[in-house]
């Protein structure tokens, strides 16, 4: 099988019912595609990679990679309030491979229909395996929600239960072990409706990709601040809150800062979409992140997920 | 060293001259990248990815592979008649290697230059060496060229000489050889000018990446049309046309169909840019594209670079 006869087979159809609602003109096929912008509108770009071994599991269906590698990338969208538009996939493979294939391309319809977004192109080549997912939002002019624009004494909160992906993912690896919490590790959400929610609402927010601690300081970094945040907040699924468990990453949920005064503006947009949103501390000025147990004593971490 | 510490060292701020001219607003260092779209134009999106021992030598410098994997992804703009806009970059590394990635990003940047294009985001990953790049452009609302316009009895020109990447690469592999061809190779040029000249002229094009006969067939597949060609007339810089010469692909011309009155104005550009442009055949109603010698005896040939 050829290279156009493989697009052709498995990727030039997918999510091609939402190509019009997202003025899509030339998709899977060309040279390139071919989208007819909005007015006053931002364009929101993302890139990212999963490889095997780093990103996920050579024991996952490759239905779930294709799934997870396109919902992580949708991921950093959601983190600035974008609405999705489309996305384009650069896929490394060592072999054809078509059940392989079959099945991923089962993943990226999955996707594609959850978010309502069509595939529009992107590339084939031969190599180690690994999956290159380019997303392309568009949030009103002006309104993407960025990491730089924390201030002293805003809130910080978190959607979901923080560390269900880092149980999933050791579920995943021991077979013998209950099933709980793997759809978190296997199927993460892109909390794009939250984000949405957020605009003019949030001053800031990030995914939590890398690790609450990680990704809260680099918002930390980005608007020249701090933080304050207590362990027993951090909302988890099991009672025992352990540094690994808050801090390991792939949890793809939003950590976000606020005013005070939009308390209660939080908890009602929680109530609207059924998601957990907890409150965990404040922005102070002190330029560092810093962790508290019940006593307010200081609790030492170690960064979280490296890529290197 | 850590991701964002790496990212913030190299490549930060490549390109940043030609950020504003691009209304990108948040660049690498967020979520994601955030630029304002204009009104009444076409986005031209592409992806490419690089990977060592197929797309480049691990014999090549890293300035080397920089710069190529960009231009070979800047090409598929070109084909299209786009204004290139930004880029951005997925880079897989096994390791961190500071020498290594000082002298990758300086490809980068001497790519950023020569095309007046930022870097806008992307992702960092450890794995085996892969370079993805994404490329944007625009052009004005409906006049991307694309290649499913090309119609019976138009003319079909190539630009520039070829099979001088065939040589290029051949000298690459033979340290003793003269470097005649080389940089044909490692610094591929995308024909940005010849693409926004050929906007209105051209019915269809294609960048010929994967060899002349197995790019004009994708012209003649999505145009539904056929193609007889003359060897003789392909443009090559050394006197035997072998069909290993003009098909093997890396050249990055521009291979594009025009009606017949055309074939002044398109000399005009091949004047005005200082770029051979030469007519090589016809298109036909056939459907398979026909390669003739010289006393218009049919030569069989095999299609070009296979993916896989």
């Amino acid at each position: 099988m050829d290279e156009h006869l493989l697009i052709q087979k498995y990727f030039s159809n997918i999510g091609s019912a939402y190509l019009a609602e997202h003025n899509v003109e030339v998709t899977v096929g060309d040279d390139a595609s071919v989208i007819t912008s909005q007015n006053k509108t931002q364009l929101i770009n993302s890139l990212d990679t999963s490889i095997e071994g780093v990103h996920f599991l050579d024991s996952m269906s490759p239905e779930d990679i294709a799934y997870r590698a396109c919902a992580v990338a949708l991921s950093d969208l959601a983190a600035c309030g974008a609405v999705p538009k489309w996305y384009s996939l650069a896929l490394t493979l060592p072999k054809i491979n078509e059940n392989w294939l079959k099945d991923f391309s089962h993943g990226l319809n999955k996707f594609s229909d959850e978010y309502r977004v069509p595939l529009v192109g992107g590339d084939t080549t031969k190599g180690p395996l690994s999956i290159t997912i380019q997303v392309m939002g568009e949030t009103d002019s002006g309104k993407a929600i960025l990491r730089s624009n924390a201030k002293k004494d805003q809130l910080i909160f978190v959607s979901g239960m923080i560390g269900n992906a880092y149980l999933g993912l050791n579920e995943l690896k021991d077979i013998s072990s209950s099933n709980i919490n793997i759809l978190s590790y296997l199927n993460p959400k892109a909390r794009i409706e939250l984000g949405q929610e957020l605009l003019d609402i949030a001053s800031s927010a990030i995914d939590i990709s890398d690790g609450l601690l990680q990704d809260l300081s680099l918002i930390c970094k980005a608007s020249d601040v701090g933080a304050e945040i207590f362990l027993d907040k951090i909302p988890t699924s099991v009672t025992e809150k352990s540094l690994e468990l808050i801090n390991s990453g792939d949890d793809y949920e939003l950590c976000f800062t606020t005013d005070k005064d939009k308390y209660d503006k939080v908890m009602n947009i929680s109530t609207m979409l059924n998601i957990p949103i907890t409150s965990i501390g404040k922005i102070t000025s002190s330029k560092e992140v810093v962790l508290y147990d019940n006593n307010k004593t200081r609790i030492k971490f170690k960064s979280g997920y490296k890529h290197f």
